[in-house]
Protein backbone atom coordinates (compact mmCIF):
# COMPACT_ATOMS: atom_id res chain seq x y z
CA UNK A 1 0.00 0.00 0.00
CA UNK A 2 2.89 2.68 1.11
CA UNK A 3 4.89 1.65 -1.95
CA UNK A 4 2.52 2.34 -4.55
CA UNK A 5 1.43 5.05 -2.75
CA UNK A 6 4.79 6.56 -2.64
CA UNK A 7 5.44 5.98 -6.29
CA UNK A 8 2.07 7.66 -7.33
CA UNK A 9 2.59 10.38 -5.20
CA UNK A 10 6.44 10.91 -6.50
CA UNK A 11 5.51 10.81 -10.18
CA UNK A 12 2.59 13.16 -9.56
CA UNK A 13 4.94 15.67 -7.71
CA UNK A 14 7.48 15.32 -10.17
CA UNK A 15 5.07 15.94 -13.37
CA UNK A 16 4.05 18.98 -11.64
CA UNK A 17 7.32 20.38 -10.53
CA UNK A 18 8.93 19.53 -14.21
CA UNK A 19 5.78 21.07 -15.92
CA UNK A 20 6.39 24.18 -14.25
CA UNK A 21 10.24 24.47 -15.35
CA UNK A 22 9.99 23.54 -18.48
CA UNK A 23 7.58 26.18 -18.63
CA UNK A 24 10.23 28.16 -18.15
CA UNK A 25 13.01 27.44 -20.06
CA UNK A 26 16.28 28.59 -18.92
CA UNK A 27 18.27 26.25 -16.54
CA UNK A 28 15.72 23.62 -17.50
CA UNK A 29 18.18 21.00 -17.80
CA UNK A 30 20.08 20.71 -14.58
CA UNK A 31 16.95 22.05 -12.74
CA UNK A 32 15.06 18.91 -13.93
CA UNK A 33 18.10 16.67 -13.21
CA UNK A 34 17.99 18.04 -9.66
CA UNK A 35 14.66 17.09 -8.78
CA UNK A 36 14.74 14.21 -10.84
CA UNK A 37 15.72 11.28 -8.52
CA UNK A 38 15.54 10.66 -4.85
CA UNK A 39 12.74 8.90 -3.00
CA UNK A 40 9.81 11.67 -2.88
CA UNK A 41 9.50 10.66 1.04
CA UNK A 42 8.60 14.62 1.36
CA UNK A 43 5.66 14.96 -1.13
CA UNK A 44 4.31 11.45 0.00
CA UNK A 45 3.95 13.15 3.29
CA UNK A 46 2.42 16.03 1.74
CA UNK A 47 -0.31 14.27 -0.51
CA UNK A 48 -1.28 11.43 2.31
CA UNK A 49 -1.27 13.70 5.25
CA UNK A 50 -3.78 16.26 2.67
CA UNK A 51 -6.00 12.98 1.64
CA UNK A 52 -5.88 11.96 5.45
CA UNK A 53 -7.73 15.50 6.02
CA UNK A 54 -10.15 15.11 3.00
CA UNK A 55 -7.68 16.99 0.33
CA UNK A 56 -7.62 15.84 -2.87
CA UNK A 57 -4.59 14.66 -5.12
CA UNK A 58 -5.03 17.55 -7.19
CA UNK A 59 -4.94 20.28 -4.70
CA UNK A 60 -1.65 18.78 -2.64
CA UNK A 61 0.35 17.85 -5.45
CA UNK A 62 0.99 21.61 -5.57
CA UNK A 63 3.14 21.47 -1.99
CA UNK A 64 3.97 18.33 -3.07
CA UNK A 65 5.76 19.75 -5.51
CA UNK A 66 7.11 22.80 -3.38
CA UNK A 67 9.00 20.40 -0.83
CA UNK A 68 10.89 18.02 -3.29
CA UNK A 69 11.91 21.80 -4.99
CA UNK A 70 13.17 23.15 -1.21
CA UNK A 71 14.63 19.82 -1.18
CA UNK A 72 16.06 19.46 -4.04
CA UNK A 73 17.32 23.14 -3.72
CA UNK A 74 19.34 22.26 -0.67
CA UNK A 75 21.10 18.80 -1.90
CA UNK A 76 22.13 20.58 -4.46
CA UNK A 77 23.74 23.46 -2.65
CA UNK A 78 25.23 20.91 0.27
CA UNK A 79 26.84 18.74 -2.25
CA UNK A 80 29.18 21.57 -3.58
CA UNK A 81 32.63 21.45 -2.76
CA UNK A 82 32.50 24.28 -0.24
CA UNK A 83 29.79 22.60 1.64
CA UNK A 84 29.91 18.88 1.81
CA UNK A 85 31.76 18.21 -0.73
CA UNK A 86 29.92 15.38 -2.38
CA UNK A 87 30.36 14.42 -5.93
CA UNK A 88 27.53 11.41 -5.79
CA UNK A 89 24.00 12.26 -5.13
CA UNK A 90 21.51 9.06 -5.96
CA UNK A 91 24.10 7.42 -7.96
CA UNK A 92 24.29 10.07 -10.32
CA UNK A 93 27.00 12.57 -10.41
CA UNK A 94 25.74 15.98 -8.56
CA UNK A 95 25.14 19.01 -10.27
CA UNK A 96 28.69 20.72 -9.97
CA UNK A 97 30.45 17.57 -11.01
CA UNK A 98 28.28 16.78 -14.56
CA UNK A 99 27.94 20.98 -15.15
CA UNK A 100 29.85 23.16 -12.99
CA UNK A 101 29.68 25.18 -9.02
CA UNK A 102 28.04 28.29 -11.04
CA UNK A 103 25.37 26.76 -12.29
CA UNK A 104 24.62 24.45 -8.83
CA UNK A 105 24.67 28.19 -7.53
CA UNK A 106 21.89 28.93 -9.65
CA UNK A 107 20.00 25.90 -9.89
CA UNK A 108 19.20 25.63 -6.54
CA UNK A 109 18.82 29.41 -6.06
CA UNK A 110 16.16 29.31 -9.14
CA UNK A 111 14.51 25.50 -7.08
CA UNK A 112 14.23 28.06 -3.85
CA UNK A 113 12.37 30.56 -5.88
CA UNK A 114 10.36 27.72 -7.81
CA UNK A 115 9.05 26.60 -4.40
CA UNK A 116 7.40 29.65 -3.19
CA UNK A 117 5.82 30.27 -7.01
CA UNK A 118 4.11 26.96 -6.45
CA UNK A 119 2.93 27.77 -3.50
CA UNK A 120 1.22 30.57 -4.78
CA UNK A 121 -0.94 28.30 -7.31
CA UNK A 122 -4.71 29.01 -6.56
CA UNK A 123 -5.45 25.29 -5.60
CA UNK A 124 -3.99 25.76 -2.50
CA UNK A 125 -6.89 28.89 -1.77
CA UNK A 126 -6.58 30.28 1.71
CA UNK A 127 -3.56 27.64 2.66
CA UNK A 128 -1.39 29.49 0.58
CA UNK A 129 0.05 32.66 2.95
CA UNK A 130 0.24 30.50 6.40
CA UNK A 131 2.17 27.63 4.17
CA UNK A 132 4.10 30.07 3.00
CA UNK A 133 5.23 31.75 6.21
CA UNK A 134 5.80 28.04 7.70
CA UNK A 135 8.00 26.92 4.95
CA UNK A 136 9.94 30.34 5.34
CA UNK A 137 10.14 29.50 9.25
CA UNK A 138 10.73 25.35 8.29
CA UNK A 139 13.69 26.18 5.46
CA UNK A 140 15.21 29.31 6.77
CA UNK A 141 17.14 30.64 9.94
CA UNK A 142 15.37 29.21 12.50
CA UNK A 143 15.06 25.80 10.91
CA UNK A 144 17.20 23.97 7.87
CA UNK A 145 19.74 26.83 7.22
CA UNK A 146 19.68 27.43 10.90
CA UNK A 147 20.85 23.12 10.99
CA UNK A 148 23.23 23.77 8.04
CA UNK A 149 25.05 26.23 9.51
CA UNK A 150 25.14 24.56 13.16
CA UNK A 151 26.65 21.46 10.78
CA UNK A 152 29.30 23.68 8.94
CA UNK A 153 30.69 25.51 12.70
CA UNK A 154 31.07 22.14 14.41
CA UNK A 155 32.62 20.91 10.96
CA UNK A 156 35.01 24.00 10.92
CA UNK A 157 35.25 23.68 15.06
CA UNK A 158 36.54 19.85 15.23
CA UNK A 159 34.73 19.76 18.16
CA UNK A 160 32.49 16.60 17.82
CA UNK A 161 28.99 17.42 19.03
CA UNK A 162 27.12 16.01 22.09
CA UNK A 163 24.27 14.04 21.38
CA UNK A 164 21.75 16.84 22.56
CA UNK A 165 23.65 18.86 20.19
CA UNK A 166 23.26 16.74 17.01
CA UNK A 167 19.66 16.34 17.96
CA UNK A 168 19.12 20.13 17.66
CA UNK A 169 21.42 20.13 14.56
CA UNK A 170 19.20 17.44 13.06
CA UNK A 171 15.99 18.56 14.11
CA UNK A 172 17.22 21.69 11.90
CA UNK A 173 18.69 20.20 9.25
CA UNK A 174 16.35 17.61 8.44
CA UNK A 175 13.67 17.87 10.91
CA UNK A 176 11.98 21.14 9.66
CA UNK A 177 11.16 19.99 6.22
CA UNK A 178 9.62 16.51 6.94
CA UNK A 179 7.68 18.11 10.10
CA UNK A 180 6.25 20.40 7.40
CA UNK A 181 5.55 18.11 4.77
CA UNK A 182 3.53 16.78 7.09
CA UNK A 183 1.50 19.31 8.43
CA UNK A 184 0.84 20.43 4.81
CA UNK A 185 -2.00 18.21 4.75
CA UNK A 186 -4.02 19.60 7.97
CA UNK A 187 -2.63 22.77 7.07
CA UNK A 188 -4.50 22.61 3.45
CA UNK A 189 -7.74 21.15 5.24
CA UNK A 190 -7.60 23.80 8.13
CA UNK A 191 -7.41 21.03 11.21
CA UNK A 192 -5.18 20.85 14.01
CA UNK A 193 -1.81 19.83 12.86
CA UNK A 194 -0.40 18.31 16.26
CA UNK A 195 -1.04 15.05 15.61
CA UNK A 196 0.93 15.22 12.02
CA UNK A 197 3.37 17.39 14.28
CA UNK A 198 3.74 14.66 17.02
CA UNK A 199 4.31 11.92 14.14
CA UNK A 200 6.65 14.10 12.30
CA UNK A 201 9.03 15.18 15.00
CA UNK A 202 9.36 11.18 16.21
CA UNK A 203 9.90 10.41 12.28
CA UNK A 204 12.30 13.02 11.44
CA UNK A 205 14.60 11.91 14.19
CA UNK A 206 14.26 8.19 13.17
CA UNK A 207 15.09 9.08 9.73
CA UNK A 208 18.70 10.88 10.42
CA UNK A 209 19.43 7.98 12.90
CA UNK A 210 19.17 5.68 10.00
CA UNK A 211 20.84 7.91 7.57
CA UNK A 212 23.83 7.31 10.10
CA UNK A 213 23.49 4.00 10.25
CA UNK A 214 23.28 3.58 6.59
CA UNK A 215 26.69 5.61 6.35
CA UNK A 216 28.01 2.78 8.74
CA UNK A 217 26.54 -0.19 7.27
CA UNK A 218 25.08 0.97 3.96
CA UNK A 219 26.59 -0.60 0.70
CA UNK A 220 27.35 3.01 -1.68
CA UNK A 221 25.98 1.56 -4.92
CA UNK A 222 22.37 1.08 -2.69
CA UNK A 223 22.70 4.40 -0.78
CA UNK A 224 23.97 5.93 -3.70
CA UNK A 225 26.25 8.16 -2.38
CA UNK A 226 29.79 7.82 -0.33
CA UNK A 227 29.29 5.95 2.89
CA UNK A 228 31.52 5.77 6.04
CA UNK A 229 32.28 10.07 5.03
CA UNK A 230 31.07 10.63 9.06
CA UNK A 231 33.56 7.81 10.61
CA UNK A 232 36.60 9.04 8.49
CA UNK A 233 36.02 12.22 9.15
CA UNK A 234 36.07 11.56 12.58
CA UNK A 235 32.56 13.60 13.06
CA UNK A 236 30.01 12.58 16.15
CA UNK A 237 27.10 11.00 14.59
CA UNK A 238 24.40 8.92 16.28
CA UNK A 239 25.88 5.89 15.86
CA UNK A 240 29.23 7.35 17.00
CA UNK A 241 27.75 8.22 20.23
CA UNK A 242 24.85 5.66 20.86
CA UNK A 243 26.91 2.42 19.15
CA UNK A 244 25.55 0.61 16.65
CA UNK A 245 22.51 -1.31 18.35
CA UNK A 246 21.63 1.26 20.74
CA UNK A 247 20.92 3.54 17.69
CA UNK A 248 18.84 1.08 15.93
CA UNK A 249 16.49 0.23 19.10
CA UNK A 250 16.38 4.02 19.75
CA UNK A 251 15.24 4.72 16.37
CA UNK A 252 12.93 1.85 16.03
CA UNK A 253 11.14 3.12 19.55
CA UNK A 254 10.89 6.37 17.85
CA UNK A 255 9.15 5.01 14.97
CA UNK A 256 6.44 3.14 17.27
CA UNK A 257 5.62 6.92 18.87
CA UNK A 258 5.23 7.77 15.41
CA UNK A 259 2.72 5.57 14.76
CA UNK A 260 1.09 5.89 18.19
CA UNK A 261 0.77 9.52 17.45
CA UNK A 262 -1.56 8.86 14.40
CA UNK A 263 -4.43 7.11 16.77
CA UNK A 264 -6.64 10.17 15.99
CA UNK A 265 -7.15 8.80 12.68
CA UNK A 266 -7.57 5.13 13.45
CA UNK A 267 -6.69 2.39 10.62
CA UNK A 268 -6.90 5.81 8.39
CA UNK A 269 -3.42 6.10 8.66
CA UNK A 270 -2.05 2.48 8.08
CA UNK A 271 -0.42 3.91 5.28
CA UNK A 272 1.73 6.73 7.15
CA UNK A 273 2.41 4.30 9.76
CA UNK A 274 4.00 2.37 6.74
CA UNK A 275 6.05 5.16 5.99
CA UNK A 276 7.24 5.38 9.48
CA UNK A 277 8.13 1.41 8.85
CA UNK A 278 10.15 2.17 6.09
CA UNK A 279 12.57 4.73 7.25
CA UNK A 280 13.86 2.23 9.51
CA UNK A 281 14.05 -0.68 6.99
CA UNK A 282 14.95 1.58 3.76
CA UNK A 283 18.76 0.98 2.42
CA UNK A 284 19.05 4.00 1.06
CA UNK B 1 14.27 65.93 -1.95
CA UNK B 2 15.47 62.27 -3.70
CA UNK B 3 18.21 62.20 -1.75
CA UNK B 4 16.55 62.94 2.14
CA UNK B 5 14.34 60.20 0.54
CA UNK B 6 16.59 57.63 -0.17
CA UNK B 7 18.03 58.22 3.13
CA UNK B 8 14.72 57.51 5.07
CA UNK B 9 13.76 55.12 3.03
CA UNK B 10 16.64 52.66 3.08
CA UNK B 11 17.03 53.25 6.75
CA UNK B 12 13.81 52.52 7.43
CA UNK B 13 14.00 49.69 4.97
CA UNK B 14 17.09 48.02 6.50
CA UNK B 15 15.50 48.74 10.05
CA UNK B 16 12.61 46.43 9.21
CA UNK B 17 15.58 43.91 7.82
CA UNK B 18 17.54 43.98 10.35
CA UNK B 19 15.15 43.59 13.06
CA UNK B 20 13.66 40.23 10.95
CA UNK B 21 17.41 38.87 10.90
CA UNK B 22 18.30 39.84 14.58
CA UNK B 23 15.39 37.89 16.05
CA UNK B 24 16.26 34.64 14.69
CA UNK B 25 19.91 34.12 15.48
CA UNK B 26 21.66 32.23 13.09
CA UNK B 27 23.97 33.67 10.83
CA UNK B 28 22.39 36.96 11.79
CA UNK B 29 25.82 38.66 11.80
CA UNK B 30 26.99 37.98 8.25
CA UNK B 31 23.37 38.53 7.10
CA UNK B 32 23.22 41.93 8.51
CA UNK B 33 26.86 42.83 6.85
CA UNK B 34 25.57 41.59 3.47
CA UNK B 35 22.34 43.80 3.75
CA UNK B 36 24.22 46.98 5.61
CA UNK B 37 25.38 48.76 3.01
CA UNK B 38 24.01 49.41 -0.98
CA UNK B 39 22.57 52.91 -1.76
CA UNK B 40 18.83 51.17 -1.12
CA UNK B 41 17.90 52.01 -4.38
CA UNK B 42 15.62 49.39 -4.94
CA UNK B 43 13.44 49.53 -1.97
CA UNK B 44 13.21 53.65 -2.10
CA UNK B 45 11.53 52.77 -5.91
CA UNK B 46 9.17 50.39 -3.63
CA UNK B 47 8.47 53.03 -0.87
CA UNK B 48 8.28 56.05 -3.47
CA UNK B 49 6.55 54.35 -6.04
CA UNK B 50 3.77 53.42 -2.80
CA UNK B 51 3.74 56.87 -1.63
CA UNK B 52 2.78 58.21 -5.17
CA UNK B 53 -0.32 55.64 -5.16
CA UNK B 54 -1.54 56.57 -1.58
CA UNK B 55 -0.07 53.90 0.59
CA UNK B 56 1.81 54.62 3.80
CA UNK B 57 5.55 53.60 4.87
CA UNK B 58 3.96 51.33 7.51
CA UNK B 59 3.14 49.44 4.44
CA UNK B 60 5.64 49.79 2.30
CA UNK B 61 8.65 49.30 4.09
CA UNK B 62 7.86 45.06 4.75
CA UNK B 63 8.18 45.59 0.92
CA UNK B 64 11.07 47.58 0.50
CA UNK B 65 12.83 45.19 3.08
CA UNK B 66 12.37 42.22 0.74
CA UNK B 67 13.54 43.27 -1.99
CA UNK B 68 16.74 44.33 -0.66
CA UNK B 69 17.05 41.16 0.90
CA UNK B 70 16.75 39.66 -2.57
CA UNK B 71 19.67 42.15 -4.20
CA UNK B 72 21.93 40.98 -1.22
CA UNK B 73 21.04 37.53 -1.21
CA UNK B 74 21.88 37.89 -5.16
CA UNK B 75 25.01 39.70 -4.49
CA UNK B 76 26.82 37.87 -2.36
CA UNK B 77 26.06 34.62 -4.61
CA UNK B 78 27.03 36.60 -7.22
CA UNK B 79 30.06 37.50 -5.60
CA UNK B 80 31.49 33.78 -5.20
CA UNK B 81 34.44 32.62 -6.42
CA UNK B 82 32.80 30.69 -9.07
CA UNK B 83 30.59 33.08 -10.04
CA UNK B 84 32.30 36.52 -10.69
CA UNK B 85 34.55 36.26 -8.15
CA UNK B 86 34.76 39.57 -6.42
CA UNK B 87 36.62 40.30 -3.53
CA UNK B 88 35.25 43.47 -2.49
CA UNK B 89 31.30 45.08 -2.63
CA UNK B 90 30.84 48.38 -1.33
CA UNK B 91 33.80 49.06 -0.27
CA UNK B 92 33.99 46.16 2.23
CA UNK B 93 35.48 42.25 1.60
CA UNK B 94 32.90 40.07 0.61
CA UNK B 95 31.19 37.48 2.03
CA UNK B 96 33.12 34.63 1.19
CA UNK B 97 36.30 36.62 1.84
CA UNK B 98 35.35 38.17 5.52
CA UNK B 99 33.52 34.84 6.41
CA UNK B 100 34.17 31.73 3.93
CA UNK B 101 32.74 30.43 0.68
CA UNK B 102 29.79 27.93 2.91
CA UNK B 103 28.99 31.04 5.16
CA UNK B 104 28.00 33.08 1.50
CA UNK B 105 26.33 29.62 0.33
CA UNK B 106 24.19 29.75 3.62
CA UNK B 107 23.72 33.67 4.27
CA UNK B 108 22.36 34.03 0.28
CA UNK B 109 19.62 30.94 0.65
CA UNK B 110 18.63 32.34 4.23
CA UNK B 111 18.41 35.76 2.51
CA UNK B 112 16.03 34.47 0.01
CA UNK B 113 14.05 32.22 2.42
CA UNK B 114 13.31 35.49 4.46
CA UNK B 115 12.50 37.92 1.56
CA UNK B 116 9.29 35.75 1.29
CA UNK B 117 8.40 35.54 4.25
CA UNK B 118 8.67 39.40 5.16
CA UNK B 119 6.21 39.60 1.87
CA UNK B 120 3.87 37.29 4.02
CA UNK B 121 3.67 40.19 7.10
CA UNK B 122 0.02 41.16 7.23
CA UNK B 123 0.14 44.97 6.81
CA UNK B 124 0.78 43.87 2.58
CA UNK B 125 -2.87 42.71 3.09
CA UNK B 126 -4.33 41.95 -0.25
CA UNK B 127 -1.48 42.71 -2.29
CA UNK B 128 0.66 38.99 -0.44
CA UNK B 129 -0.13 37.21 -3.02
CA UNK B 130 0.57 39.17 -6.18
CA UNK B 131 3.29 40.27 -5.07
CA UNK B 132 4.59 36.58 -3.92
CA UNK B 133 4.06 35.31 -7.14
CA UNK B 134 5.64 38.39 -9.16
CA UNK B 135 8.72 38.47 -7.55
CA UNK B 136 9.52 35.08 -7.88
CA UNK B 137 8.87 35.49 -11.68
CA UNK B 138 11.49 38.79 -11.37
CA UNK B 139 13.94 36.79 -9.39
CA UNK B 140 13.35 33.12 -10.69
CA UNK B 141 14.41 31.62 -14.09
CA UNK B 142 12.56 34.22 -16.15
CA UNK B 143 14.25 36.86 -14.72
CA UNK B 144 17.15 37.50 -12.11
CA UNK B 145 18.53 34.02 -11.97
CA UNK B 146 17.55 34.04 -16.02
CA UNK B 147 20.13 36.64 -16.45
CA UNK B 148 22.60 35.28 -14.68
CA UNK B 149 22.65 32.13 -16.52
CA UNK B 150 22.93 34.05 -19.63
CA UNK B 151 26.22 35.65 -17.98
CA UNK B 152 27.71 32.88 -16.91
CA UNK B 153 27.20 31.38 -20.29
CA UNK B 154 28.70 33.95 -21.95
CA UNK B 155 31.28 34.29 -20.29
CA UNK B 156 32.33 30.53 -20.27
CA UNK B 157 31.31 30.67 -24.18
CA UNK B 158 34.08 33.40 -24.71
CA UNK B 159 32.29 34.94 -27.62
CA UNK B 160 31.04 38.63 -26.72
CA UNK B 161 27.31 39.16 -27.29
CA UNK B 162 25.99 41.51 -29.25
CA UNK B 163 23.70 44.57 -28.32
CA UNK B 164 20.39 42.89 -28.33
CA UNK B 165 21.43 39.89 -26.16
CA UNK B 166 23.27 42.39 -23.85
CA UNK B 167 19.99 44.15 -23.47
CA UNK B 168 18.10 41.11 -23.06
CA UNK B 169 20.50 39.87 -20.69
CA UNK B 170 20.48 43.23 -18.19
CA UNK B 171 16.77 42.97 -18.38
CA UNK B 172 16.45 39.56 -16.46
CA UNK B 173 19.63 40.48 -14.13
CA UNK B 174 19.05 43.87 -13.49
CA UNK B 175 16.28 45.07 -14.91
CA UNK B 176 13.77 42.38 -13.47
CA UNK B 177 13.84 43.68 -9.87
CA UNK B 178 13.97 46.98 -10.76
CA UNK B 179 10.84 47.02 -12.43
CA UNK B 180 9.58 44.85 -9.37
CA UNK B 181 10.06 47.72 -7.26
CA UNK B 182 8.93 50.43 -8.96
CA UNK B 183 5.56 48.75 -9.68
CA UNK B 184 5.12 47.15 -5.69
CA UNK B 185 4.04 50.39 -4.88
CA UNK B 186 0.84 50.32 -7.81
CA UNK B 187 0.36 46.78 -6.56
CA UNK B 188 -0.20 47.53 -3.13
CA UNK B 189 -2.55 50.05 -4.02
CA UNK B 190 -4.52 47.95 -6.69
CA UNK B 191 -3.87 50.43 -9.26
CA UNK B 192 -2.72 50.42 -12.77
CA UNK B 193 0.77 49.30 -13.32
CA UNK B 194 1.88 50.20 -16.97
CA UNK B 195 3.13 53.83 -16.00
CA UNK B 196 5.63 52.56 -13.05
CA UNK B 197 6.57 49.25 -15.74
CA UNK B 198 7.43 51.90 -18.43
CA UNK B 199 9.48 54.02 -16.31
CA UNK B 200 11.51 51.11 -14.61
CA UNK B 201 11.80 49.19 -17.97
CA UNK B 202 13.91 52.28 -18.92
CA UNK B 203 16.01 53.40 -15.93
CA UNK B 204 16.99 50.00 -15.66
CA UNK B 205 18.49 49.55 -18.94
CA UNK B 206 20.01 53.26 -17.89
CA UNK B 207 21.37 52.04 -14.65
CA UNK B 208 23.44 48.47 -16.35
CA UNK B 209 24.71 51.10 -19.45
CA UNK B 210 25.87 53.36 -16.69
CA UNK B 211 27.68 50.73 -14.34
CA UNK B 212 29.63 49.99 -17.71
CA UNK B 213 30.40 53.54 -17.72
CA UNK B 214 31.81 53.55 -14.18
CA UNK B 215 33.72 50.21 -14.99
CA UNK B 216 35.11 52.30 -17.78
CA UNK B 217 35.59 55.77 -15.94
CA UNK B 218 34.59 54.74 -12.38
CA UNK B 219 37.33 54.95 -9.05
CA UNK B 220 37.81 51.77 -7.73
CA UNK B 221 37.75 53.81 -4.20
CA UNK B 222 34.11 55.61 -5.02
CA UNK B 223 32.51 52.80 -6.57
CA UNK B 224 33.47 50.56 -3.63
CA UNK B 225 34.39 47.09 -5.83
CA UNK B 226 37.19 46.50 -8.57
CA UNK B 227 36.69 48.33 -11.87
CA UNK B 228 37.72 47.82 -15.27
CA UNK B 229 37.14 44.23 -14.73
CA UNK B 230 35.06 43.72 -18.00
CA UNK B 231 37.35 45.74 -20.44
CA UNK B 232 40.38 43.16 -19.27
CA UNK B 233 38.65 40.00 -19.39
CA UNK B 234 37.21 41.70 -23.06
CA UNK B 235 33.76 41.06 -22.49
CA UNK B 236 31.04 42.69 -24.42
CA UNK B 237 29.71 45.67 -22.35
CA UNK B 238 27.11 48.52 -23.67
CA UNK B 239 30.44 50.82 -24.00
CA UNK B 240 32.37 48.60 -25.94
CA UNK B 241 29.55 48.18 -28.32
CA UNK B 242 28.35 51.45 -28.67
CA UNK B 243 31.63 53.93 -27.46
CA UNK B 244 31.32 55.62 -24.19
CA UNK B 245 30.45 58.63 -25.70
CA UNK B 246 27.16 57.27 -27.36
CA UNK B 247 26.90 54.85 -24.70
CA UNK B 248 26.07 57.82 -22.08
CA UNK B 249 23.48 59.55 -24.79
CA UNK B 250 21.67 56.20 -24.64
CA UNK B 251 21.58 56.25 -21.22
CA UNK B 252 20.63 60.17 -21.01
CA UNK B 253 17.96 59.51 -23.64
CA UNK B 254 16.32 56.18 -21.58
CA UNK B 255 16.37 58.93 -18.29
CA UNK B 256 13.76 61.30 -20.29
CA UNK B 257 11.93 58.09 -21.41
CA UNK B 258 11.71 57.53 -17.68
CA UNK B 259 10.59 60.77 -16.55
CA UNK B 260 7.90 61.13 -19.42
CA UNK B 261 6.23 57.94 -18.35
CA UNK B 262 5.35 59.66 -15.25
CA UNK B 263 3.34 61.89 -16.68
CA UNK B 264 0.24 60.53 -15.80
CA UNK B 265 1.78 61.40 -12.07
CA UNK B 266 2.19 64.78 -12.96
CA UNK B 267 5.09 67.02 -10.30
CA UNK B 268 3.77 64.42 -7.42
CA UNK B 269 6.28 62.08 -9.29
CA UNK B 270 8.75 64.81 -9.08
CA UNK B 271 10.86 62.46 -6.66
CA UNK B 272 11.04 59.49 -8.37
CA UNK B 273 12.18 62.14 -11.82
CA UNK B 274 14.79 63.34 -9.11
CA UNK B 275 15.95 59.32 -9.00
CA UNK B 276 16.51 58.42 -12.66
CA UNK B 277 18.59 61.45 -13.01
CA UNK B 278 20.66 60.65 -10.30
CA UNK B 279 21.06 57.29 -11.65
CA UNK B 280 23.14 58.81 -14.45
CA UNK B 281 24.86 61.21 -12.38
CA UNK B 282 26.07 58.74 -9.43
CA UNK B 283 29.92 57.78 -9.33
CA UNK B 284 29.17 54.53 -7.68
Amino acid sequence: MFKSRLDATSQAARACLHGEISRKGALAEPMKYATGGGKGLRGFLVMESAHLHGVPDGRSVWVAATIEAVHAYSLVHDDMPCMDDDDLRRGLPTVHKKWDEATAVLVGDALQTLAFELLTHGAIADARIPLIRSLTVAAGQLGMVHGQALDIAAETAKVPLTLDEITHLQAGKTGALICWSAEAGAVLAGADTQPMTDYATALGLAFQIWDDVLDVEGDAAAVGKAVGKDADAGKATFVSLLGLEAAKTRAEDLITNACDALSPYGERADTLREAARFVIQRDR
